[in-house]
């Protein structure tokens, strides 16, 4: 087995634990940065790692079409790539086939597509995905599954989901060698095909499981109920993985549910556009009133921005739009999300992950750009 | 006085000296990066002072115009605002006023002009160049003079020699204290009118001598030939800068001609489009033969982008338009640059400059690019 979960305290539903790698340990609930590119925008691994990151995520189907999987093997594979020595989770492309581009066509036997580069004609399969991953080195593969959209009716989901599980047995049956495999849960927003995907995709024993197919539109309440109906039904000795999901109010709904790792590209896009979290909620960079204004963004943060810039050169490096706009907002951002999923941990450690949450709850519902 | 120079060697007319500074020594022939927005594009202040950064350049009119003079002096100065506590240059105004503004006037008294971000009209004068540069505290300060264009005929060159002469005059009446104020150089390419431009300037007793006017389009013999003709009349116990010369060729030309400043845009501007200086000469990152290539950019360079990342990544970041790409490519361009200040100082010091530049004069023309 290429990795190792293990459960360290549990606060109601919610966990702590460690995934134990090859390439290092990994303290759940984690948050996992996404490197697009093989890099984190605007972010060098070495900031990366400074900042206490334990996992980066890189998008197989964005490094499949450039600069191409056997280029990355060439030259030694992903880590040596992006010069990140930490865990890397890559995901399968699925998603992004099904959101990014024009004119695919599922077929059983995979998806073809055109490139949202160049609009150049690809193929997808499980088999291909498995090699891409293999090729990329990855600690931690997804398997290929369909993300059913919102909304979708009962019998696109129900074949949606057979799609899915298909195509987790063709990934298994080629699984990597030294490379952890997690499955994908998918089945809409219908309780009893979640049910019947969890049921399929457990038989086959994969080393982690994510809930695929959320955050694709539906309403916020609808999301909470799928997320508190399916994580449980989930083994609770692997690794548990709501994808694509990083709103911190929802990461703590899913937290309380029991999920271990999530990704988003939240804190770092929302940087680049100027919004910042701060102890005091969300605010956005840009304002008239941080002209003159010598403090600190977030006077309680403790990041590099925060010791040694003023909200007046932060707003003026946005308005120039400056590069070191963006790396100073991503650093600032990205440390809120370390920072917030550590005081998760110690919280679930103390058995006081529910005060945590009702005590950060109207901080990330503040929002200062609307008042 | 608020500088002091002592040269050190000399090897010919060039010569290694220091500026002492009550924020740090600056080790001339020196190279100062352009911090136009109080930020070298894409690089953190903390970087720049690893690269050997001794001292930034920062643009009066930019800063004057955006956030304004008065928002840097209210949060205590451009050094604190920019996190930087070494060396400031900031020029006048008057190139950018020359070169970059629609629909400017020049009167006696000052420039009227419309800013080149949201067309607002504003007057600028000699006095309140100073005022600005006093508000920013800067080390060093440059006169308001007019950049005369290329080409212009002897009367015009004349009258807008004339007007420098005037300005420098009412500059220096209010000089602020505590900050160096240097006079610059007008006179087009008119020999006997640099040499008047000259005495009228070093009349006056600044703490430095520029020379201005040159690589704004003329040909590289005829801006040689006004180098080493105006630098040899410049005081020798005074610092000596070329103002916005940055080729490599011409830095060296004018080294020996006896000139100790230097500021351009090329390294970082150049980095961001993909161009990178090398031991073997000029490449750009995009050509399709680095795709698979495992090499360091340069394998004799010890900068970080080239001790940790191969030419294939930095082809990736670029094709991607990744912000790393940007960084990691100033990173190395000015490494590059501060490493050749570096070699023809200690050339110097071992009165072998001339050695040194006939080695590195076919390095410098050579260009990958049109192979």
């Amino acid at each position: 087995m290429s990795i190792k979960f293990e459960k360290i305290k549990t606060d109601g539903d919610a966990r702590v634990g460690r995934i134990i790698t090859n390439r290092g340990e990994i303290h759940t609930p984690v948050f996992m940065p996404v490197g697009t590119n093989a890099t984190v925008k605007a972010m060098s691994p070495d900031e990366m790692k400074d900042l206490g990151a334990e996992v980066l995520l890189a998008n197989t189907y964005h490094l499949y079409l450039r600069p191409g999987h056997e280029v990355i093997k060439h030259v030694g594979g992903l880590h040596k790539f992006m010069n990140w020595s930490g865990p890397i989770l890559t995901d399968s492309g699925g998603f992004q086939v099904f959101s990014l581009t024009p004119l695919r066509k599922i077929r059983d036997n995979g998806v073809e597509f055109r490139s949202h580069i160049d609009g150049s004609l690809h193929f997808l399969t499980p088999e291909l995905v498995m090699e891409i991953q293999n090729a990329l080195d990855s600690d931690i593969a997804m398997v290929f599954d369909e993300c059913t959209p919102y909304p979708a009716d009962r019998e696109y989901t129900l074949n949606s989901l057979k799609l899915t599980t298909d195509w987790a047995r063709r990934c298994l049956r080629v699984k990597n060698q030294g490379q952890a495999l997690f499955g994908i849960v998918q089945g809409g927003m219908y309780k009893d095909l979640r049910r019947q995907s969890v049921e399929e995709i457990i038989e086959m024993d994969f080393d982690g499981y994510a809930i695929g197919g959320l955050s694709v539109g539906e309403p916020k309440e609808l999301m909470y109920e799928i997320i508190n109906f399916t994580t449980p039904l989930l083994p609770e000795d692997k690794p548990r993985y709501l994808m694509g999901v990083g709103d911190l109010l929802d990461v703590l709904e899913a937290v309380a549910a029991g999920i271990d790792m999530f990704d988003c590209v939240m804190p770092t896009r929302n940087a680049r556009n100027g919004t910042l979290f701060t102890s005091q909620g969300r605010i956005s960079i840009k304002r008239e009133e941080f002209k003159r204004d010598p403090e600190p963004l977030d006077p309680e943060c403790e990041c590099y921005t925060c010791r040694n810039y003023s909200r007046a050169f932060l707003r003026h490096l946005f308005m120039c739009k400056e590069i070191l706009s963006m790396r100073l907002n991503t650093i600032h951002n990205l440390h809120f999300y370390f920072n917030f999923f550590r005081q998760m941990r110690d919280a679930i450690k103390k058995n006081e992950f529910e005060e945590f949450r009702k005590r950060m709850t109207p901080i990330l519902k503040n929002n200062f750009n609307e008042t």
